[in-house]
């Protein structure tokens, strides 16, 4: 076979030791505490049949997806009209019947269709899996990446919500972030709105406009509105909603007074308080004050969510949300459960990722790493130090004797780019006295040692 | 969008909580001891360019490679003749330049390719990931599967070998297995016996032959000896090596013996010998005697190894090599990075957890799950059972309140099939008294018992 020059393929990337380490301490982090709410682990395959996905987000959206190629002969069945007027989309179902999973959600709706009959209503899960687009690669985005996401299904208690935020407090707090927000609106208070402006019928428009406060400013927005179809007495009607500010119970009250004809709109205001009122029941009034934050201006994913929405982004690093999610009605809707309502959210890993290394937040000594270096002076040694070797393993302690009897400076130098903290130098004086010279890397200095005081200090 | 029911691609499965814990049970104890031996996590794309994984699988594997199909206008580009003459394989590389990974070796070969300058050598790594082939489907043959690879690269020591040797058997006695094996071959022992014979070009041919004794008998072997090319003479000569027996030292006696009079025979044989001498050295002789096994007849990925040879085997169930591997000297020579020599194993994850799951070998108790639910009877006592959920929480402890307050009868049906082995019942006679009832799902006893005696009774 020809030697080629490799390559990853475009918008991919490879994880190093001291990469996997990171984003395991991510994951590692998210998963105790998902566990701890109760949500357990699983995983759906990687591919699935095309109908599955065909049709779930979006023409864009289903331009993104990876079609898999059919295997064999997969133009034997193939039109040859379609072929002779190369027609790539209309071929594409008759050469491929599987595509590579574009989110975690769908594939979780398709799990709880199929097993609708093994699974425990509520149904908690978390999913932590990659998935892939074939998106323009770019700085931050990739062409695969992984979701973090934790759903329960068959609850329409606001409990779920209100532990969301906890879940989105401990996570974030554990992992080292000081100022964060998680912002909370309703897709009830978006329809109550628009029903009170008098055009139920323009709810996306509205939002979409609501949307950009933060980038076009007020002005920006009401051109915006305009254009979309709304008066200049709406914008009258809107102004105080979307210019909304002071303490969650001052927006609250504000909205109250604008919604008051609204019952869907009072209801989503509802909604948000007995959200509020359940973290104050866990003790946690405190977030309310100075993590969560009522937004109107956030609708997101608003074809879907039909009640409570999460958005959360940290003040520290300049960077898009980090998470956000909300509550469904109609999940499984689209493979036949109908009435089935569920809540979520999901965790940026990627992103969370790059916060976590420019605020250098990262553990420095990675648990998963070798933590002593046994130096091999001489394989005459051996009869010492693979006994020694194995008496450190057996303590559950993870390390390395050097292979070969190789130069010192060269073994230095494995063990400072492995980022190996302790050396242990065992030389035929060591073996001797008993008194084995162990070296910090970090701070150069040596001292002597037993092998219970070596594996005491290593534990 | 149209109601569909839904299906898993073909080959493909779904892990539910269950499956997962008991998957993760394999992993994390996996990772455990790789890490111990100093191996490092890596983990490369789920994609690759199709140029990367061709020509390397020989011409079968290569139809096994799953392609994707090119994202947009795919057809733009295809020459109309390979369209008109409907010629499915010239076409592919017009429509497909990625394909999923097949192993994991390639792809870390690739890694190491391209990150030779930033790893430090000798570099040790540990790849747990799925691959993806396209083979018919079939039971305990997947599409989709994981595999779990630990590789050395740069360094020739057999120690490397000899920690292989030990890694599979605190790996598979960690596991719960208690009657395996570890053959161990070696390649120039194979190069040998073929220069002995006289025939060194027909080694492959002979050790195909041979492979196949356990099935084939002796007679059967010399059959397809014969019909390979092989002499009566030649059988003759090959008899004791193909029946050898007894014990590890008497088999290494009888082929020094049989190939004293080839130098890379011998090479072989002092192979096997030094890793002994090395696993002797840590203290485990005792391996030598009843779990590794030398075995002439093993030739597993021939065209590939050039050293030692291993392959594990359970005995407690019916069921093909549950891992194996070996030493190559070329890995990386594909692209283009020639003389790196290399060594590794991997585990067979999913043919494992058959194998635990027929002797019955998982913990009962998923480390994972929720170890108590709290029912809910009403939601007045929410005052007194959230601070109580967030005060166990608190404790690392994974637990939840029943989100609602419906019929006792549904909330224990729920925890029942969670597996959740206590319930906690608080009612108004607990919350006044402060004495919870702890309820064990699995002996029906139930307990009054403090918060803080709950605590310390789940820790």
């Amino acid at each position: 076979m020809a030697s080629i020059k490799p390559s990853l393929a475009k918008g991919t990337r490879d994880f190093s030791p001291v990469e996997m380490d990171k984003r395991n301490h991510i994951y590692n982090t998210l998963k105790t505490i998902f566990r701890k709410f109760g949500y357990a682990e699983i995983q759906t395959p990687s591919f699935e049949n095309l109908s599955t996905l065909t049709g779930k987000y979006g023409d864009e959206g289903d331009k993104l997806i990876f079609k898999i190629l059919n295997s064999g002969d997969y133009l034997s069945k193939a039109p040859e009209d379609l072929l002779g007027s190369k027609n790539s989309t209309s071929l594409i179902s008759h050469i491929s019947e599987k595509a590579l999973r574009y989110d975690l959600t769908v594939p979780f709706a398709r799990y709880v269709v199929m097993h609708q009959n093994d699974i425990a209503l509520p149904f908690k899960r978390f999913q932590i899996q990659p998935v892939w687009r074939a998106d323009r690669p770019q700085r931050g985005r990739y062409r695969e990446f992984y979701q973090c996401d934790v759903d329960v299904v068959g609850s329409s208690s606001l409990l779920n919500e209100a532990e969301f935020i906890l879940i989105y407090n401990e996570a974030l707090v554990e992992l080292g972030l000081k100022d964060f927000n998680i912002k909370l609106n309703n897709r009830k208070v978006l329809s109550g709105i628009a029903e009170v402006v008098g055009k139920p019928g323009l709810i996306v428009d509205m939002t979409v406009a609501i949307d950009k406060l933060d980038k076009i400013g007020l002005e920006g927005v009401n051109k915006e509105l305009l254009e979309r179809g709304f008066t200049q007495d709406d914008l009258e009607v809107l102004k105080p909603i979307i210019e909304l500010g002071g303490s969650n119970e001052e927006k609250l009250s504000s909205m109250r007074e604008v919604l008051s004809s609204s019952e869907i709109g009072m209801k989503g205001i509802a909604e948000i308080e007995e959200v509020f009122d359940y973290v104050r029941k866990f003790g946690r009034g405190d977030l309310l004050e100075k993590i969560v934050e009522v937004d109107i201006t956030l609708a997101r994913g608003l074809n879907y969510y039909t009640g409570c929405i999460f958005e959360v982004k940290t003040n520290e690093v300049q960077m898009g949300s980090i998470g956000g999610g909300g509550r469904y009605d109609d999940l499984t809707g689209m493979f036949g459960l109908k009435d089935l309502t569920g809540v979520g959210v999901s965790f940026g890993a990627d992103r969370i990722f790059d916060v976590l290394e420019e605020l250098n937040l990262f553990p420095t000594e990675g648990s998963a790493r070798t933590k002593l270096l046994i130096v091999n002076f001489d394989s005459n040694l051996e009869s010492y130090t693979l006994p020694l070797l194995y008496q450190i393993r057996e303590a559950g302690i993870a390390v390395e004797l050097y292979p070969s009897a190789v130069k010192l400076k060269k073994q230095m130098g494995y063990a400072d780019s492995k980022g190996i903290p302790f050396v242990l130098l065992v030389g035929v004086e060591e073996v001797e006295s008993g008194q084995l010279s162990l070296k910090d890397m970090k701070t150069g200095e040596q001292q002597k040692v037993s092998i219970e005081e070596l594996i005491e200090k290593l534990k």
